[in-house]
């Protein structure tokens, strides 16, 4: 297979050293620009971790010389930074996976409702794919340009949207419970992080007020073709990494567990990252450190229970990212993530 | 104020530790006897933390020489033995507060379908005071025999049974999402919770099968008045204790957040170990080594949220039983708790 | 016992939270004043646990204001903020407990070295009495002004002061590996303590260069009259409270564990605080919220092995104040701390 | 480059679960045979987390049909059942990496002694080669039999020989004062790694007398040509990987840093799992999930203070197993593992 030479800018998060990790280990990518206003440092001070095993400077942002070094950038920027990158890189001719929020909800408006900014790249913000390979893996193959989706929302779209597909379950009525590890909270301190106030405890961070919400409404929405109304409860568990969302969803008349499950086999059926557990249920240590989303479904008393559990940092963020550009560059979908 | 003196029953188990631990700081309550069949070692080699503050010798169970020592009893035994100790403690005419599941449930046939074992002791079942103060303190300020309730359906009655006593609430539209900290398990070890296990990972461990939702049905029932449908499930978390119950109410035509917050007032208005959060939520840090429950309540699109903490330990056990205790002889509610 | 009314300085960190929760619980002591520079917010939406047990405003500092109100001030300023806040104070004739390190090192000039401040208070530095009850208490029971050890410190001091004393061990050869949770640490966030870089994880934070080896070796030499080499190598353990300290002692000729243990209880016998574990080990866990010291000392070889485990907040600071002013009042040293 | 086909005996523990994560993303080796007692259950139901990502029944121990399915048997047994099933695969014809302790201790009377059972293979004890490649990898390369190092000893080793063999330090003066993560414990539950127990503390579980104190110390006096004394002290820390000692070694007269910093490079240039961490200390941080061992070393008063850091499941454990794996097999001692 012929090489891939990644850039990653904004190289100084937790989304960006994630990747580095995964890409390390990628059998033919090969990451040779790193960009970061952070550039007193070698990226082996900022993250220890990566001491000896990559030795490349932080360099300034310049789209020209990241398009000689590099055929696809992964944005591991904050949003709003992350639009004002996009657009010279694009133009560059490399192919973009933006890991930022930046792209995902289609609707401007909507976007400056909950990010309390104004979009400033209309036309890339139109073109942009949703990077979920499990229902977009055709538009992925042939974008120049990825949305890679958030951890919470790829959670809940892989675990609500065969039900809602194959009619199953009540548009209407759906109940996300999410609860994550403290890396989803990126990389600055803040009181609430502190490692004191947040060891050994649990607690709900926003009732319907996470800026996920309206991404998921709108994945529901897109995929399903239903309007879609939910409530999203976040909560934050003392531990670094992995997604666990419970999902209540009111089924339909006459709806039953086997059916619930044959829409899951019809969704995932040849899709390596999802896992259905029959026999047991998910669990954030089964999938920490992978790329996989685990599955499970109960029906109780006119309710479906849906599980799914992630890794944030992977299928939440850099995994599935690197999912998308391998889908990009034509090579095996699972190319380093297994 | 006179001397309260305590027996301890089944002084083997986390139950039981923490009993100490609080019994150690009560202004009038002594301990003055711990049985078990587990009697090779002192107290402080079961519990090394108890090293020096207690020094009393683990005695058999002798119901003649436990009622020479003492006014009441705490049960701290598992389920079915509860039971067999339960009538020569009151037949000896001390008082006994009950920690095991045993006198909960008041009809003995769903007793057996949960606990999977017949209910040898109706007459002190039946005459069992379910000891949750905030709704049934009257009855057991007279009673002698006080069932101390499970730590999640204290939860889960103290942050429903207001709304659904202003009939605010659907009675058969409640979802409870809860997690508790893993002292909730007991003092045995298991594969579950063996640290490499249970470090660091999230997740549920049963829908809708756990032995605490005919007992948080009852009690609804119970408060209410009304015939409740609701789904209970819960998670593990990664810490010590704490539990946060996220319930999902639907509410009914025209109830607002105002009527919430009245219910809420009028029924912990005076009421020492509800604390309703106004301004922030719960955490389970904020409650943890105290007898507080903490709740906050929310309406979003049509169904409340309610959100509730508490110590499992302390109001979900200890706590509650002391505080039972308390209400029983006659002193104030809150010695030995605040 | 007549009431003592105590005045908190510097009440927004967790000293101050840690001496709140347990003046709550004393039998005589009553918090009187809340003295910060922020002053905008109530103490209970700082540190939401004391939402419903605390109801005093957070005031200005004003010497004149507290001496009306208090008989006694703990100061939980930081290092040189203290030294501007303790003449007034005394001045104003309050007994004064300071819990920072301004008073703890006797020399000026090495107090100027380790903390890159010049001492501004000599008079006050002069009169100061080192707050270790197990060795001073005679001194601190006549005293106005007493300085409260650091948390390494009284671990240290506990564990090694009775084997030098009794000249079992050399002055000159000592090794403290210590390790402490993450609330020593303080209440504002920084990058090292962010908890996803904090969590799971276990590091040295400095080689003979941590500002409590000083004071270390000023109460080794205080108590036993010899001069004393050591090196101190602290440690981070991913929890909240608890310090352990593995101390390495090189025996004299001929000292034998016999020796050790009478030394021990020479110094111990009757001092309420301190526990020997003689059959099994010390855990941080034993002494977690408690005030309680725990040793244990094994011989191998020619060399003392001493494990000395405390609560860092409680015995290593607030606790310890708290027992420190009981001695001050001539009450039991035990008042609210059992 | 040829396949390498595996076969893992002792299927069940966490040893092999860390094994077969590794070598599913080995590019040149393939597992082909599970053998353990249990056989009840796929190899998925033990460990969740390999679903869909190994299909091989659990099969009996069968030294010919292991013949048939591979070229490696990496034994993930306790000792005593390690060396009961050594020779029949090594008279089969495989070679064989032992991750038990069976095989570490040359001298059978020590084994007897801290393992409390005779050893019985007298013959491959004196042949097996033991796998520290850092030091003894011609030895290795050559091997049909390699006994893996135990976690702390590889640590001790790393950390220690380089200043032995330079004759920088006292050889008669070692204190190695370790800490480990709960994972090193293995998997069958105990009172001692209950999660209520071990989670939030921190202590020390021996002085002297754990099974690793003779490894270190034959690895060492192997290494370095000297009788070497030295005190070991392990303790447990809250998380579920890594290991970091904290070495305290006597200086020789006139040893400098200068010194010591020389011979690590000359121990450990062109090694590709240690790393000097000359401007930070090791954390166990950033070794978790990978090959690396991590050494700083500062020299303060006289003694030399070294930290060794790596993850006791991969460098001390798996990880290295199958960096001997590919030594043997002639392959880049990296394949797999970076």
């Amino acid at each position: 297979m012929k090489q891939i030479r990644v850039a990653i800018i904004g190289a100084t998060g937790y989304t960006s050293l994630e990747t580095i990790r995964w890409l390390l280990k990628h059998p033919v990518a090969k990451i040779t620009y790193l960009a970061s206003r952070q550039q007193e440092q070698p990226i082996h001070e900022l993250f220890p971790e990566l001491l000896g095993r990559i030795d490349l400077p932080i360099a300034p942002f310049d789209a020209h010389a990241i398009q000689q070094a590099a055929d696809v950038a992964f944005l591991c920027l904050p949003h709003v930074a992350a639009m004002q990158h996009v657009p010279p890189l694009l133009d560059a001719g490399l192919k973009v996976v933006d890991l930022s929020a930046d792209y995902r909800l289609k609707d401007a408006t909507v976007y400056e409702k909950w990010y309390k900014h104004a979009h400033s790249d209309a036309k890339n913000l139109a073109a942009a794919v949703y990077g979920l390979p499990e229902f977009f893996s055709a538009e992925i193959k042939s974008a120049s340009f990825v949305s890679n989706p958030g951890c919470y929302p790829t959670a809940a779209a892989l675990g609500i949207a065969p039900l809602l597909q194959a009619g199953l379950v009540e548009p209407a009525d759906i109940i996300i419970n999410a609860a994550s590890g403290i890396s989803g909270a990126g990389r600055t301190p803040s009181q609430l992080h502190h490692f004191p106030e947040r060891n050994e405890t649990f607690e709900s961070y926003g009732i319907a007020s996470h800026r996920h919400a309206p991404e998921i409404q709108q994945t529901l929405e897109t995929i399903s073709g239903h309007a879609v109304h939910m409530l999203f409860v976040p909560h934050l568990i003392p531990m670094d990494r992995g997604i666990l969302e419970t999902i209540y969803l009111k089924a339909k008349p006459g709806a039953k567990l086997e059916n619930a499950l044959a829409a899951y086999d019809r969704a995932y059926r040849g899709k390596p990252f999802v896992r259905m557990r029959l026999n047991n249920l998910p669990s954030t240590k089964y999938v920490a450190n992978t790329n996989f989303a685990d599955i499970s479904v109960k029906l109780y008393n006119g309710r479906f229970v849906v599980l799914c559990a992630l890794d944030n940092m992977v299928k939440g963020a850099a995994g599935q990212a690197i999912e998308n550009m391998n889908l990009m560059f034509g090579i095996d979908e699972t190319a380093g993530l297994l």
